[in-house]
């Protein structure tokens, strides 16, 4: 239930789009204990023009194939889980051909009772009856 | 000023993807005291490929029909409010034909001087200019 | 690093979006303490019946022009200057040919821990290093 959405620009393979997303989701279950078919990610594009980022904020170097994700989960995540997260996430997209400058990451939190999976119930409702179920 | 954004797949029509909306919007006035007329929605549409969620996570089953609801709002809403939320929005999405396995819902609080309706003007010093009005 | 994403009707032309755009980072800039080049942005369009808005909740008229215009930034900023953006903002798009009833703002918080901004470094370590940089 971190919800991903992954803002690309247009020109960008779809295979290569699709490997920032599975980088973004094995680095959410490596770092922050998300369990591996906790899974639930958008994928959106972007034409020239649309989505606008400075060239070199923040110490990077951005090119033309700059990505966005932002990630929507539960807060009580430390300072070092994230920490793990970004390096992780970022390490794995390089792997899947990105420049390390061109991966921002950003985060909103929110708690177990922001979300519903399905059937109308909260999730903290549901834990709540797994971890009764299981005991 | 709940501000929704519904996130669908492409091939779902229009019809049933406003029905959606329509719960939503009627979920919100009936559980959790949003007016009628507070009524701020974006509909997205994803191909196959853009929209990557987890067939069976979280006790659910989902299909290729599967919905994203995500609702920005006030904060202060109670967790029963929130569960009735949830529970009304997917009744009202079933009888609009969806599979209660494919209504997904994710809330993000904020406060009354995040919002600026229109004019400029926060939506907290609206409301106390309305109160003031009123007296 | 405050995250933009302007939410516009698809018949508006890409100059006036893109002008909406620009009164969102100078008004960030003036009012919020943003750097010039702390800018990254999403414009997104919307055909007609994807963008819903009730026409004149909140005491204002919308017409089919109307935008929204969310932000996703740090924490920290007070009501005054948040008055202050929405003003500015709303001001600065009046002057590129919007009605102050169809600019409608949301703003949503987080950290410095919640960003990287590239190489996977996360945005507080990154401020904490150029201080010392500069110590």
């Amino acid at each position: 239930m971190p919800l991903t959405r992954i803002s690309a620009p247009r020109h960008l393979p779809q295979a290569q789009v699709r490997a920032l997303a599975d980088a973004a989701q094995q680095a959410l279950v490596s770092t922050c204990n998300v369990p591996t078919k906790d899974l639930f990610q958008l994928l959106a594009r972007f034409d020239a023009g649309e989505m606008i980022l400075d060239p070199d904020f923040g110490g990077v170097q951005r090119s033309q194939d700059a990505c966005i994700v932002e990630i929507t989960f539960l807060q009580g995540r430390t300072d070092d889980q994230k920490r793990a997260l970004y390096q992780r996430l970022t390490a794995l997209a390089v792997q899947a051909g990105f420049r390390p400058d061109d991966v921002m990451i950003a985060l909103v939190e929110n708690t177990r009772m922001d979300w519903s999976l399905g059937h109308g119930v909260a999730y903290a409702d549901h834990v709540q009856s797994q971890k009764q179920a299981g005991a």
